[in-house]
């Protein structure tokens, strides 16, 4: 007999079926027994009413590992409407003495540092491996919307040479005896590709030796990366974000409909076109709503990012805010100018319900420009990245997409680790 | 004007559009000159008669980015059937100084070090490019084939505590001030990930610190990993990366096309039953065929596996060939013995063409057996491995499937850099 899923039960009525999974949780009654069996798509309600049987399972841990053969009964007062009748168990495997914590609650009560350190259990919980799956449904939508927009997902390497990017929060790496980091984005290998394909994308890992410890700084995460030529500014690249995050979104509402349901997200609508402010009326928002001294400031504040994810709420109905124009001070070298304002740039982010998930803009794409923005500075460690602008490129943009973060404020998680499988941080390198 | 692609003219017969692109090559004749603008997905020649233009042209050195407006014309002699005529061009930006090589020739006929130090430009050519395309489409066809079969897509840990799936061969980070090292592959948080969801998979870099400077190996490199619970043993495995590889072989078929016409590849079909050989008929069959001593061996050389693929050729005029039934002394402590020969394993290896591109098999499931297999070493740094299997697991397997290897073999490249965008080997961080 061959297995069938929980969630195809309701399609076999009527006939014995074999089910794979765990003992989630088994409540006894005085004349009969409920299994909870969870496998990798759901969960079933099993019925048990012979002596023996019952015996059996009442000596079964939670986390038991079982096969079920029984009949499927269509019971409309179950959980799912369905249940499993006249079983046969085969035990399979058996969990090693007590569990860390309870899996049956349907919120799983446990603190952080708990839960972090039995990732392995707790993921195991419904509510907790929605959110995995929500996050991998956002990630096929990214692909695909990029996929139907003509990108080519591209590998770039994640042990470079130098850390060009911004020196800080990088990690050494012992390499063959030299010294290598581990690349704290695909920037330059993206922008390079550029000039072979026009349109690029990668979805990876990347790194970055963040000594802060807050809810919104992960040592590595999962970056969402895309980059596009032939652009006319940065704008375009805003319209693209746009359109990618409104098919993230949808593919977590089809691809991921019961995870979405078991945790009751409000996926926003992306509007056509995302409200957005300059850098500057932001501070002066800012300044005149809070009274707070912030015009002159070079960037925003987590707190001011909040503020402006409410206004946001309130003056447009929107859980996303772009701010654009960001000062030239505070972007990175690579990074090209408004041209009617030098010192500000083509730059923005992107504030969903008022964390930023997303950075990005227009990029220099002339050789000198770059020699320009890199004065005063040594030139050798940028050779190899300045070698595809010796070679011609279009003006071109793109931008950078943190999964955790993404997941974790459509979840209204207010730590990502609560949304990564395995985080690493300035503490944590277990499990 | 908004921009066409080259690959798209062909709509536009009669009409005035704007290409965009790149000045691949020009030649001049006594009256004519011909323009061969390259742009992120193909090749468009342009026609100009016009003797400013025609002066204008000849001053622009190759990979000048363009745009240019012109007539669409339907010429049978013409590359694709098509030509601009009546050409308006505008230089968006130039190139800096000489090239390193031309990009002209169907054949990029560079050594490989001079390709590799130059790989902005490199990866400009149609050809190599074209092996770009394949390679995305495969891992399109990977990812697609495993969705189908509600495996879920995960993102495990790059930065480990303990080098614990082989001593050596790892790079070693200073993460805080503390030792870590780089992921050999998400081996056991998938298999940790089997107990959440029973099917996963990962597309990700994994990093071998590789002291052998060959062909076939490279410092990081893309992984295809897949892992699934309640198997019976590592034959079903086995069907799975048939199935998954003629997914990955349609897609390249399917959605880089022009790739695969432009690079001539010969892709294989898959047979709905790879043939299989068992590790001790293989060395049997290596040692009556070549006369070498090779029964007793642990593990096949490079050389017996091209001997093999060769067979497999001959024999079932098949591609691809399993090797199934490795001695339990030559892989990993996780693996499962086969339960009738305990000295031999549920594993195996796929060549493709006489190279090992997958290797796989059935797992360890109970925590008592990796108590066993770990006999003699110390368990601490397997702890928070072990730390699924305390939690009840079922029989799972899975497998690995090298990127670049494949896509390598398909093209008949002999050197995995050839096919790497930016190749990390003993000698090599940069570009």
């Amino acid at each position: 007999m061959s297995r069938v899923w929980s969630v195809d039960l309701g399609g076999f009525v009527g006939q014995r079926v074999e089910l794979a999974g765990w003992l989630h949780h088994q409540r006894r009654l005085a004349q009969v027994s409920f299994a909870l069996v969870r496998d990798g798509r759901g969960m079933s309600q099993v019925v048990v009413t012979d002596p023996d049987v019952r015996a059996a399972l009442a000596s079964w841990a939670p986390e038991t590992v079982l096969r079920v053969e029984g009949e499927v009964a269509a019971v409309p007062q179950a959980p799912a409407g369905l249940e499993l009748h006249d079983p046969q168990f085969t035990v399979v495997s058996q969990p090693q003495g007590p569990l860390p914590f309870e899996l049956r609650r349907p919120q799983l009560d446990v603190q952080l540092p708990t839960f972090l350190d039995h990732a392995a259990l707790g993921w195991r919980h419904p509510h907790q491996r929605a959110l995995g799956r929500v996050a991998a449904a956002a990630v096929w939508g990214f692909r695909s919307a990029l996929e139907e927009r003509k990108f080519v997902e591209i590998q770039t390497p994640k042990l470079v040479a130098s850390a060009t990017e911004s020196g800080a929060n990088v990690f050494p790496v012992d390499y063959f005896g030299r010294r290598a980091f581990l690349a704290q984005s695909p920037q330059f290998y993206k922008q390079t590709m550029v000039g072979v394909y026009e349109r690029v994308y990668e979805t990876a890992t990347v790194f970055r030796a963040e000594p802060h410890d807050t809810g919104r700084h992960l040592a590595e995460y999962f970056s969402l990366d895309a980059e596009l030529g032939f652009i006319s500014d940065h704008r375009e690249v805003m319209d693209l974000v746009g359109e990618v995050l409104a098919a993230m979104f949808a593919a977590g509402v089809e691809r991921a409909a019961a995870a979405v349901d078991e945790l009751d997200l409000k996926v926003p609508k992306v509007p056509a076109k995302i409200p957005s402010i300059d850098f500057m009326a932001a501070q002066e928002l800012l300044e005149n709503e809070t009274g707070e001294k912030v015009v002159g400031e070079s960037d925003l504040a987590p707190a001011h990012e909040r503020f402006l994810g409410k206004w946001a709420e309130r003056e447009f109905a929107s859980d996303l805010l772009f701010v654009v124009g960001y000062p030239m001070v505070k972007r990175p070298f690579y990074t090209h100018p408004d041209p009617d304002r030098p010192e500000f740039s083509n730059s923005f982010d992107l504030l969903f319900r008022g964390l930023e998930i997303v950075t990005g803009g227009q990029r220099l794409h002339r050789y000198q420009d770059y020699l320009e923005a890199l004065e005063g500075q040594d030139v050798a460690p940028f050779q190899s990245y300045l070698q595809a602008f010796r070679y011609g490129m279009p003006p071109h943009g793109g931008f950078a997409m943190g999964l955790e973060r993404l997941v974790a404020r459509l979840a209204g998680a207010s730590n990502v680790r609560q949304v990564t499988l395995f985080p690493r941080d300035l503490n944590r390198l277990e499990p």
